[in-house]
């Protein structure tokens, strides 16, 4: 059973970090396209931003391990 | 039984972060695209609101490690 | 049993809070882009806001705390 | 069985409430930055509006503590 | 298995009543950041339209009531 | 089991009137902001409407109440 | 089981006759708030369309009342 | 069994004719609100188009009797 | 077990010959609205179109009556 | 258990034909009321693309033909 | 059980050859209808994507047979 | 149980490719509809494109005829 | 069972794989279409974007593998 | 049990690798073909992106191949 538990935790939090990586970085790199003169100032609020999103599903990743190992 | 609670709860409160976050960082993104000057204003407005959004689901994470260790 | 009471309801609340705030900041994000000069304006609206959409999330919160530890 | 029972209403209750008040409150910022001001008028229904929604979640509240403390 | 059946009608009342009233309203303050000199027409148009909104939700939570009370 | 009966024609009966009314309703906010000299035939088209739209929930209702009495 | 039977059946009429009538009515007030001149017409066309919506909807409602009753 | 089965049929039948019959009839309102002058043209091909839309779904009323009656 | 079968089979058939007669019939009034001269032309295309359309559907209503009856 | 598989075949052989025709026919009605005259060649491909689309449904109903007779 | 198999396999391959094919059919159309000069190419590409497509859909409805009669 | 499995893998692999296939296809399309002269280089990209679309899809057909004769 | 998990996975990476590269190739498709000139480095993305997308679906599919032949 | 969870895992974490990559390649792609001069910044950008979002599931694969050799 908490092998299930596992398998759902991981897949939910990969399913989360990919939708809102993927929904960031492509609006990076629409305002890259549109203004390149800014390029640098997007892409560190990128990076501050993807820092922020993947904290609660690395900590979902941590839940899973928890659950797989205890 | 509690396992796939703990699963339940960090998959979604993964899943509700990341939309959130996600929505939040692209929208401040998309804004110091349109208007680089006013980048500073977005950029801590964005800070404030991924601190209010990130709440509840740091909150769900509590109740599965709760579950969890219970 | 229990555990899986309680972690529905603080999943759906965290998907729930998430939802709204997400919506309610984005917006404010996307005025203060459109016009810098009422940016104070929109952030206390937003204040005010993200305190009237978390109200019910906080109960529910509160109902699994209930469910947990009654 | 009663937990689930409090636990779906609270959870349905909680996102109910998010997804009528972010809607109504985002269309508040969105009015307020394109017409400043009329700020005051579009806040005053603001209130009113979130009133008038929240009831009937609240109600399902209250149907969730019935459920949980009969 | 009557919890359940509350919890059913108090929870879908909730959503119905919040998507309705939430449609409504935000279309009001719609209709006054285009138009506000009209607010006043608008918005007793609102009370109208919200109060027959209502109707059918409040029935279903007095369902709620009886399946829980009978 | 004429318990869950109840609620799912209950629930259903509050999302369908809901839908339709909160529908009407806000095209007829959006009509009178659009045309406020032709609110008077507007408003009178809505009650019809809202009527119209009200009568099978209202028979889903008094089904629901012969499931719970029968 | 013959309260499900009728619940699903009446719950469904209620959907489809909300869903088509509410399509129909808000088409009828978009038409009106832009040609106001042609408003008997539309309105006209618009009982006829209602009527032949709800054929099949009340049609199972009586369905519904065959199996409470049957 | 078979009041789920007639349930399922009748429910479905009228979803099918109220979405079928509400696009076509509010395209017909659609039309006539652009060219007022073409409305018996209009309104002659929905009624053909409202009887071809009903013919299937009327057959599964009759399928729906059938399982009730058999 | 066939009354359901046959209930499957009937209500998807009548989904979907009026989704698709549906989409066809309201293409041609949009059509008509905007090209009165060459109504014709379209509502013959129509007649070809709905034929079409609906052999296969009733292929299924009599995979119904089979079902029924065998 | 072989009738629920043949409805279900002959469902979903109803519904993937009603889709892919009405897509077609649609467009095909869209084109013959932008330009009335390549009417010939719009409908001339339209015969060949609704044979192609029929192919494998037809192909699905005969294996709910086989399902049902085996 | 086998019957079912072979249900699922052939009702999801007609869906998806009737998707696939009703997609690039209906574009087809759309080019002809823009562009009639240019219609032979079109069709020539529009068969050889219709061949493509529907390869690994007739793999799927000889997996069907294969499980029919294994 | 390896029947259903099959089938599973099939019906996927057919949705799958269908649905690759018909958006890239019909890109395609659109793109000979809007430049002619650039036929030859978007068809030759096609040819690609759909050769390494079909590849996973083939991988499962191939894990389907793996389970089946296993 | 590990049928199933083989199917499950192998299904799940076909639809993963194509959504992806249906996804990536239809872009490169209209971006030829609107610049012919910048084909060659448009094909280079592709080619690079096809191979990181398909990366984690053959990871998959070696999962698929390995439950069927543990 | 554990083929399943392993199963799960695998191809959510394929669904999402493929879903975030391929959105923030399209992206690439579409801003290739309007500034065909920032090519170098946007790849280097999207090389960043593919990166980060592929943290995750690769994490999720990991803890697949956990389930399936523990």
């Amino acid at each position: 059973m908490n092998y299930i538990a596992a398998a759902i935790t991981a897949g939910l939090a990969a399913l989360a970090a990919s939708y809102g990586n993927g929904k960031v970085i492509s609006k990076t790199l629409e305002g890259i396209a549109r203004q390149p003169e800014s390029a640098g100032q997007l892409r560190s609020t990128m990076f501050i931003g993807v820092g922020l999103i993947e904290a609660v599903p690395i900590l979902a990743i941590v839940v899973s391990f928890l659950i797989l190992f205890l």
